[in-house]
């Protein structure tokens, strides 16, 4: 028998980063490794210096990217007691957009001495808020030419995505933007590193900076209309070469090996994103089936076999996740945030004592009582929009509603209600992706919230009328950089040819299937049109109060 | 030098009585007695048995108000070391609309052994809410018939009043509706056991019992209408010789003079209703001026020269407050009760530790908290609903609503938006007041509310554009009986020929005023604007998602 062959996945997380080692046979987690960063989110005050940093700011530090491969990857060839003969492949996923400024050589700016007091020269994290304006302009300039890409993307770039943020760059710090020779993803970049190659992904640059295999980028012209600064941007600081996900990027370097003990020349994948990378990782590799990262938000993704347009998708990328297939993604960008919110915000005392009696989690708690009422029975309704709405109205401006609170209101009650009101919104979506085309028939949930809370599970499947399964894996996206790390080897060096092929030896789903139950179902279904009618209400123009209520607080505040 | 004069003023709470001992010159609460029912609110079994109670009953044992004389007022004379013979009237005031079934000679079937056991032979306490069916029969029987009296209560009768309460008695115990004599006000029998003479008061009868001055009682073809068997109830039952407040109904009797130690014959006035008793303790004797009892939930108040039909107001009585006047009686059914909820319900373990450590109460430190806050600054809007909505809308299934919420919202936002949306209510009423050409330039709130939270008294000032001053007494409706005491002994007997001369005398206002101020006034108009928009919309019929979600509840119950 053939000694056991291994890829590692790292993935670049926005606190730490995580590298699983894993048999290609078995898909076996065989090891595990987390680094935290050290300077983790940066939104105080750069480090090593006094710099503050603006409101909605968050950067990071390339150093932590490193080290973290330093750490995590020699700590899994101990752990797994492995050789590092038997690693036939790396693959990473990354936090997206999350992009840096850096020389022809690689090097990030924020490393450089002239540079590191500007904030602008360091990784502009995905949950940078701080260029929406830019937003605005990147969307407005696309509208009044009518590119035929932004229906792509919902009709709306998001502030998270690569051009904003670049024109952020180049609009206040001019002398960064001049001093940069390449614009790149963070997922490029790390690529970069371990290969000494600049081989970008077709994936990040289809989801978050406007590319198509069809139209390529946008062109000058799209740029120069919306800053004439901007006109060569492609062709001075990007590439126009981009690769397909499981592609081999190159050779681990020598540097690179000594670094982490693996063996120079072994294979790295292109880079990949984590919500992609998880949907092989959560056995789906066909159209029909759709996969929901569900965190601190929600990233919801699909396969199609054409390409269409889904009212207020995050964007359609042929090839995005699984080669041969258009990819296309939605999200709402709260779930997990919102129970959090909740928890620590609108839970009374008794509940925290009865929790910690119990030595459950709060949250286990809530949900254990939640559990008891029936669908409906709080009489509660609930917009999910405590963070805004994503998908697919496609509106950060949106709030949160609560409908139905009484004096006989309890805190579960008001827990379950949240949950139902994000199964009401992924229901949404999962209809506009079948209006237009692209069918789901089942849906596979991944992240650590449907692993420990089967509530939530069946809520969705009631609401959804879905059959719902889980990942087997904790760690999708990893475990997903890993399977395309054994593509990038090859099935001559104990690896596969394809995704699909990786996917049916290293993917698993738990055993248990949450099934739509008749009678919820048909109370959901009213609940549903309730939801509808104040979910198109509010966010439709009928009633903008939320756009009001944020107009009189910045008058309050004297913003306004 | 005379010697000073006094009146003993009871005022019948839900849980309890308190006398105060007045001295009538000055207006000076000279003594002060709590005396808490034994059997309370009887609400789960009758007492001295095992039988047990439906849900939304509320029963009481009259028992219990003539312990409270026995108790409060020997204990008020021994306090204050006056002389029986200086004590020239009793006044009472009471909960209402409290009902009983009694024999001709007063006696209340409850005290009977053969009708103990039965529910219905027990004193339905104001809350009383299990005859909704009722309210919604002699509403309807009203709009067929297009009785002339329904536009003065708003046009629906609600199921806290006289003749919903004796339906429910006959419907579903016709025996003890057949044994029964008198069907009668507590507070008018509270003052037939004082007088040995029943002297129903026109305040109750008005307010809860469909009589007006101009058409007496609806007509017994109403009656007839509504129930064939009750055709005859007001002459069977009831009287047709109403009294005003502030008459003398009778002089103390013997025996009650002797159980009391106050002096036979002592003038006891006609009975009152809490709230009415408030309006002169307020110092509200004249037109213009509103009160707003604000307790567990609010009751306005307002006096005219002219019976006006207010959109959704409780009532409109001549002599129903203040003789010689219309008193115009709305009502918000949420207040404290809301205020209450939240904090018991929705206010995370951290804001408890820190009132505790500071030795607040956790109202206080919410109110702390949220007063650091600009109007508008919390980017929230709620409806008042918790409980329903009395006025205007007349709807006690309406619920409540919050829009507005995100990640950052924290309780004293909410707790503020609460407050500010009680407030947006009370300007919708006095909206309507104005629009029917009862107009409304200042308020005087009373209750113990208004006296602990300033925040609460800037923001009604602010909302409603009115000053608003707060009554000196926190026993406003013991003292409010205690005056109409002092008119009920008149002059000659060392008291008042009037009312308004009482409160000229009696009644007093802290010196603290709460004017609008200017900058608060605009942000609260823009928010009002929204507030109206949503009421319409949630209160109007545009979308009956309250509505909708009862009955999925009820269905999801197995009720429907």
């Amino acid at each position: 028998m053939a000694r056991s062959k291994y890829t590692v996945g790292i993935d670049f997380g926005s606190e730490s980063s995580r590298a699983i080692l894993v048999d290609v046979a078995t898909g076996e987690e065989v090891a595990t490794a987390i680094h935290s960063y050290l300077d983790g989110v940066i939104d105080e005050v750069l480090p090593d210096s006094d710099v503050p940093m603006a409101p909605d700011w968050a950067l990071q530090n390339p150093a932590d990217y490193l080290a973290a491969l330093e750490v995590t990857i020699p700590a899994v060839l101990r752990l797994a007691r492995v050789s590092a003969d038997d690693i036939i492949g790396i693959g990473t996923s990354f936090t997206s957009c999350t992009l840096l400024p850096v020389r022809a050589d690689g090097t990030p700016l924020c490393m450089l001495a002239e540079w590191r007091a500007d904030p602008h020269a360091w990784v502009k994290l995905w949950k940078h808020h701080a260029a929406q304006q830019e937003a605005d302009l990147v969307t407005r300039a696309a509208r009044e030419r009518a590119e035929p890409w932004l229906p792509l993307y919902g009709g709306k770039v998001s502030s998270e995505w690569f051009f904003p943020k670049v024109l952020q760059i180049l609009r206040e710090a001019p002398q960064v933007y001049a001093a940069t020779d390449r614009l790149i993803e963070a997922a490029d970049w790390i690529v970069w590193q371990l290969t000494g190659q600049e081989r970008r992904s077709a994936c990040t640059a289809g989801y978050k900076a406007l590319w198509s295999s069809r139209h390529g980028f946008p062109s000058s012209g799209y740029f120069q209309a919306l800053d004439p600064r901007l006109a060569g941007v492609i062709d001075s600081r990007m590439s126009h070469r981009l690769f397909p996900l499981g592609a081999r990027a190159g050779g681990l370097t020598a540097d690179w090996a000594q670094r982490t003990g693996l063996r120079p020349g072994t294979a790295v994948c292109v880079g990949n994103v984590d919500a992609n990378a998880s949907v092989p990782a959560a056995t789906v590799v066909s159209p029909g089936r759709m996969v929901m990262l569900m965190g601190p938000s929600i990233c919801h993704m699909v396969l199609g076999t054409v390409e269409r347009i889904v009212e207020g998708m995050c964007g359609v990328v042929e090839d995005g996740i699984v080669p041969g297939y258009y990819g296309f993604e939605a999200g709402q960008p709260g779930l997990g945030d919102i129970f959090a919110w909740f928890m620590e915000h609108a839970v009374p005392p008794l509940y925290h004592e009865e929790a910690a009696a119990r030595d459950f989690d709060l949250h286990q708690l809530l949900a254990e009582k939640a559990a008891r009422l029936r669908p409906g029975e709080s009489g509660l309704l609930a917009l999910d929009w405590w963070n805004g709405n994503r998908s697919v109205l496609v509106d950060a401006g949106l709030t949160g509603v609560l409908v139905g609170a009484s004096l006989a209101t309890r805190a579960e009650e008001i827990y379950r209600a949240l949950v139902e009101a994000t199964a009401f919104g992924t229901r949404v979506i999962i209809e506009a992706f079948a209006r237009s085309g692209v069918p789901i028939d089942e849906i596979v949930a991944c992240g650590a919230l449907p692993q420990s809370n089967p509530l939530l599970m069946q809520i969705y499947a009631d609401v959804t009328g879905r059959e719902l399964k889980v990942a087997a894996s904790s760690n999708a996206a990893a475990l997903g950089a890993a399977m395309h790390a054994a593509v990038a080897a090859g099935k001559g060096a104990g690896g596969y040819d394809t995704i699909v092929e990786a996917a049916a030896h290293m993917a698993r789903l738990r055993d248990e299937v949450y099934r739509p139950i008749a009678e919820h179902r048909a109370l959901y279904n009213r609940l549903y049109a309730e939801y509808v009618r104040l979910y198109d209400y509010f966010g439709r123009g009928a009633n903008e109060v939320m756009k009001a209520l944020k107009q009189i607080r910045a008058q309050a505040r004297g913003e306004a």
